[in-house]
């Protein structure tokens, strides 16, 4: 066995706003040989979320942040390019969290076996990972829709938002989404049959969201916050439900709004309508309803009763620019980076 | 039977800020004679509670606002002093909710009967009513508190933040409470059994809350808002559970406060300590489980277990100031207004 060289990002600094280039250094390293017990992996796709831009702040997340010089996490599906572990063999595909890099050293542990021959691997990404699990739980366990209410949710073409809305319509809700441009708004009401989809990048944006909203909103999933935040607040039912998955509007943010303060014009909000608004980070609140999840999410998928569009990025150099790209809501669909061709 | 001269306060003008005498109007009616089917209510105990406050503004809270002119709402402990109805014999006390004045008309319907000789009649406004039931049902359906963890309710030695610290004791909590001075402080600890209770008039009241709450805090049940708020938001723990029934620090406010705008961050805060909060409203959300409450309840005061304080307030014509103390935190205990002697 030989060993290889490993191009990876690590974080250089941490952004003020927007991240650029610079908080990234490129870096090469040669990695050793494997030892007995070990794997290396070839990252061939690397997913690239919101939450990341979390973590890259030195301040309280979801998690621990990166430390400076550290490798940016992320999640990956690699394939097995050496293995000195009889559990793997060299082929197979896995589930992993190497983040931002071209080949890692495994020991085997934390790894989710995808098989040797998957249809479609990148889909442990998306639909069948963690996003498609945020989606599942965080509709149906914290969101409650019952048949014929009104659930909302914004980034309707994301693999969050746009799966929240087809669970949504499988349980016999009215979808109203949300996205930036004609597009994407054509995207969820022809290919994922949502009721509605309002541009927010239009004028009159709040009046079209009140306008296809003829009942309220019931359920509205977060996960973007600001201006569409704001416009939906008002349209809210008595006893709406809000699970709080993402605020990607903010990651950016350099210091609190200007005034007036509406913390507690929000609890009042909450009190007289009696909402219930609850934050979850899927693997921490529902990691053990994994299979539940996966097994009506496959099912769907054969059914083609949900739909899943990727957003490809060819070339691993294009990282940096594909993760602002989907900060911004340039993506349409699934922010993946192919990082190396399969064996 | 005799018609009798009925004192009342109308609500003469919306308040800004604070309500003044000015706005409400302390006007004599002579009542008409009772028709068959009907009763004469003696009011023996008016309860006065913050909610009364949002009923004085022209828009959207609890409930509809009370229309200028028209009497100010609350619940009531009457006695009949004159039936024409079957159902009702003289002497009988009800609870009603027939507002601020001395007698009421009643076709006999929408009053709980409390029997002809109750041992506590006015604790109908109180522990075993309204502010008692909002304890029991904000805490322990949306608070699910847990043996060993630890809760913090404000205005401690009012009727619902006592029994919520007393509640979640009987679970095993441990409880910290928060009152304004202190007298009252003291008696949390002493006569309710708190672990802690911290004075929100010391000068230190942010430090003396973290080190009172050494290990964070997973319920907070709100019923204050402002300053409490913010002392309480950095000490919360993972998963922690806010139910909120209620935000009298704000509802003499005539304006949003000054900037920054925090309303993102509190959903930063929701999201990443995946925190639930849920507003309720008691009898709109959980009159069907009235029965279990009242069971409960009443079990634990025959035991001892739970202890209840009245401020009462002697004479109807004192109502308005008795209001404006309980909205600014004067009262000692749940207020009721004593307004006639019983017969």
């Amino acid at each position: 066995m030989t060993s290889v060289d490993n191009r990876k990002f690590v974080l250089a600094s941490r952004p003020t706003g927007a991240p650029t280039e610079d908080n990234f250094d490129f870096k090469t390293e040669q990695l050793p040989e494997i030892k007995d017990g070990e794997l290396l992996l070839r990252t061939i796709y690397l997913s690239l979320d919101p939450y990341m831009r979390g973590r890259m702040n030195d301040a309280e997340s979801y998690a621990e942040p990166v430390n400076i010089g550290e490798i940016m996490v992320g999640a990956t599906v690699c394939q097995v390019e050496q293995s000195k572990n009889d559990k793997f063999a060299v082929g197979d595909w896995v589930l992993a969290y190497t983040g931002w890099q071209e080949y890692a050293i495994s020991n085997g542990k934390e790894l989710m076996p995808l098989g040797n021959d998957p249809s479609r691997p990148s889909y442990a990404l998306g639909v069948m990972g963690m996003p498609g699990f945020t989606a599942y739980m965080g509709l149906l366990d914290i969101g409650e829709p019952k048949e014929g209410e009104t659930v909302v949710v914004a980034a309707a073409t994301g693999p969050v938002g746009a799966t929240v809305g087809q669970i949504a319509k499988i349980k016999g809700c009215k979808v109203v989404g949300i996205a930036g441009g004609t597009e994407k708004c054509q995207h969820a009401v022809e290919k994922l049959g949502f009721d509605a989809c309002i541009d927010h990048k239009a004028d009159n944006f709040e009046e079209q969201l009140k306008e296809a909203c003829t009942d309220g909103i019931d359920v509205y999933y977060e996960n973007v916050g600001g201006k569409v935040f704001d416009a939906v607040l008002p349209l809210l039912n008595i006893s709406a439900r809000i699970p709080l998955c993402g605020l990607v509007s903010q990651y950016n943010a350099t210091s609190l709004p200007d005034g007036p303060d509406r913390m507690f014009a929000l609890m009042g909000h909450i009190l007289t309508k009696r909402i219930k608004m609850q934050g979850f980070i899927i693997f921490d609140d529902y990691g053990h309803r994994y299979d539940e999840f996966a097994k009506d999410m496959q099912q769907w998928l054969n059914e083609g009763k949900v739909h899943y569009k990727e957003h490809m990025i060819d070339g691993f150099e294009n990282t940096v620019t594909a993760f602002n790209d989907m900060l911004n809501g340039k993506n349409f669909g699934k922010t993946v980076v192919k990082v190396n061709n399969p064996l």
